[in-house]
């Protein structure tokens, strides 16, 4: 356990001079808004010593310095949309919120890129990009209300991943704050580099552990003119996740492939109050694909078409505003049925994702909780949610602590990981440190050591690093 | 100066005993073997105390810990074809070569992805993939001869980059020997990932410098069935340029956009005698797309045409294979003109491309060599050779380290870097340490210590550290 200082009178002053006594926040009510972000189990809830809010990477820099001098912990805070506790000051200390630092500084049509402060929102960003007739492709479930700092900082996902990729391939560089308070660009705006160590991709997805994020240069492409929506249902589940590798390996290069159990269908439709077809029986699979000319579009479609029906579905519609209704209030509908839930996060190589499936869905059979499966099945990407129900909290706790060992260590022997896009955060700690390869672990550490020696930035998040005299 | 201890008998002794004496060689003509790679000038040369070839990743980890306990350097060797001195083994000790270890374990053509050890040669592994039905998109120049482990420890380019990006982004993850002879597989077979620090890209590209590479999950994808390559002559060079940023906006998605002017055009034609379309004022730009379906290659061929037409070229070709085998002798083409000569691998933004080639072409006419230009243009990465001719050798040196300040100066103020597939190696490190942002150069250090502490590993290649307290 490391030991920090506290926030000091001294501290505050210093921390006022830096960045104006009108962007420090101690108070009561402040500092209890920021004990939390999306997590509502008091359980993980910390409060912070101070909220500062910074408004340019200057005034970062300067923070960090009396953090790092003062040793006092820092907790960096996008929009506070975690689900993994990762903005949970863990250990007090300071809470420092990036939402001054909102602008778009440069969106560059000719050469493809667009400069961002890390406090921008990223359907902002999203919809200055399209006004210039281009993609951002980077696009996390929560766009509406998420920024882009943490966007990057945890390698968010979301259901255009299957063909973009995450948060980390929209990126070509990113101006970082070192836990030190030095500034520096990492990364280049280059198709081709072979100049030294790829750090841009180092602190892109290290949830703020080795350095905050100020600005990105973000990728852009241009905008796909032609889509097609479609709704393939399915009464046997089996049948519905094994079209998924199919879809992958026929050149489709989809948008997005969305699976969603009957559990969830019936949920999300019960919830929006739309009846869709087979909201009984069937298992839905969302395809999305968009392409630059019309005739690759009709011929995907008639392809998409071909693979639906050869994989045995009940049904093939083009999937309407109400589908994508439906989809995007899942996690609603779910939480409708039960006060308490869960939900995971888990990836698997995209091959595996319907034995994984058919296996977690198998395996929960013998708990007392209900298991509902909603995928970024094109991606690997499972989000379960295990509803508590009546249970009691004791059996609850048991049986949860019991399924996640085996189903970790299931997803693991697949070559899958704890987390597809949420992160680890300080939620997921205990189960990172178990499941982690130890010598993956140790270079983790030695590497968190190295660039943040006082271990002052995000402490408690991703991984449990002591000095090295203590370790 | 870091100090390393000699290999002596007793670590030729503990070498043999970990690989077999018969994979430990020490005889003069060996050890004279490894003084070089493709390096030819001798003030680079240095000789190793000893070579071995260890054929399985145990015995890179014994060879590991035997070095790192004795802090003996060692140098991992690929193919030896770095041109930037990548291979010399700067402060002697160990060349490890990983040659015996050249099997491609597993081809999953369900899943599209293939495992290979690192002495596997990069174009046994294309092969596989296309008798497979499949693209192993990584490509290097030297695809023949070169292996699998140096491509990846290079993050090796290649005139495919444009389309696909460099080795970096065909690779799903690496099984690593760390310095201490730790084994460890960094990176996941998933298309998301948000769980822990991503070290398998910091450790491509690393030149060798934080762990050896023993086998690597590559990514496979459908080969396709269409393609067309087309010649673009220009008799203005300035307009060949400045095509190439209007060829990747127009989302043709080329496979490979070539630029070669007119020195180059001449001096290829003339050593494989082929005489080509304005060989005497020709600037060529050489474009390959590839398709899965004829509809879109129509299409995509159609709309090529118009821009080469609308840019200003002079003629609009298929390129068959006496292009393609002019564009591929190039660079002996141009060593046929001078003993001496020099290559350079910037690389800069696509959109700076023209202008960038514009102003060192410009900029060169002040100097007394020659410059020629090619340019793997589609991804921004320029090769000058620069040839020596008959010019005596202290004012060659003297125009060079002008020329150098200057045009690295430019490139690094567009924006670009000194290597965009070379590696920076031994040949580079003064310029690396010069143009380097000084507290990203300190990061990079670092990490070095922090993951090789005693600084064995490929010693005086990419970053110039030493241990912390000389620091």
């Amino acid at each position: 356990m490391v030991r920090y200082n506290p926030v000091t009178e001294g501290v505050l002053a210093r921390l006022s001079e830096a960045v104006g006594a009108e962007n420090v926040e101690a108070d009561e009510e402040t500092l209890d808004r920021y004990k939390t972000d999306e997590e509502t189990d008091p359980k993980y809830f910390h409060k912070p010593e101070v909220v500062v809010l910074p408004g340019s990477t200057e005034e970062v820099a300067a923070v960090m310095k009396i953090a790092n001098s003062c040793k006092v912990p820092v907790t960096p805070r996008s929009a506070g949309t975690s689900v993994s506790c990762g903005a949970i000051p863990v250990y007090g200390g300071i809470v420092m919120l990036l939402e001054r630092m909102d602008k778009i500084i440069e969106l560059n049509k000719e050469a493809m890129y667009m400069v961002v402060e890390a406090g921008a929102r990223t359907v902002d960003i999203q919809k200055a990009a399209n006004e210039a007739g281009m993609l951002y492709a980077g696009d996390p479930c929560s766009a509406e209300s998420c920024l882009i700092g943490g966007n990057v900082a945890t390698n968010a996902g979301g259901n255009k991943a299957v063909r973009y990729g995450t948060t980390r391939h929209q990126v070509y560089s990113i101006e970082v704050v070192t836990p030190q308070g030095k500034i520096v660009e990492l990364g280049q705006r280059l198709k081709k580099c072979s100049t030294g160590y790829c750090l841009e991709q180092l602190v892109m997805g290290s949830e703020g552990t080795l350095g905050i994020i100020t600005k990105a240069t973000l990728k852009l492409m241009p905008l796909c003119p032609y889509r097609f929506d479609m709704l393939a249902i399915f009464t046997d589940m089996e049948k519905a996740v094994n079209m998924v590798p199919h879809l992958i390996k026929a050149g489709l290069d989809p948008t997005s492939v969305e699976f969603m159990d009957n559990n969830f269908v019936r949920a999300a439709c019960d919830f929006v109050e739309i009846k869709l077809p087979h909201y009984e029986d069937g298992s839905y699979v969302i395809v999305t694909v968009e392409t630059y000319s019309e005739d690759e579009l009709e011929m995907k479609m008639e392809k998409l078409d071909e693979i639906c029906t050869a994989c045995g579905a009940t049904d093939v519609l083009e999937a309407d505003d109400r589908v994508w209704t439906v989809r995007k209030n899942a996690l609603e509908g779910s939480k409708a049925l039960s006060k308490v839930s869960t939900s995971e996060d888990l990836v698997v190589p995209i091959d595996k994702i319907a034995l994984c499936i058919n296996t977690l869905t198998e395996m929960s059979k013998k708990y007392s909780f209900r298991l509902f499966c909603l995928a970024h099945a094109g991606d690997g990407n499972l989000h379960f949610q295990i509803l508590k129900g009546d249970m009691d909290n004791e059996k609850w706790v048991d049986e949860l602590s019991r399924f996640h060992k085996e189903a970790y260590a299931y997803v693991y022997s697949l070559g899958g990981r704890l987390s597809g896009e949420h992160g680890i955060g300080y939620k997921k700690l205990y189960a990172m440190e178990e499941y982690t390869d130890t010598v993956e672990m140790e270079i983790m550490k030695d590497i968190k050591r190295a660039l943040d020696p006082n271990l002052i930035l995000n402490p408690g998040k991703l991984i449990n690093v002591t000095e090295k005299s203590q370790a």
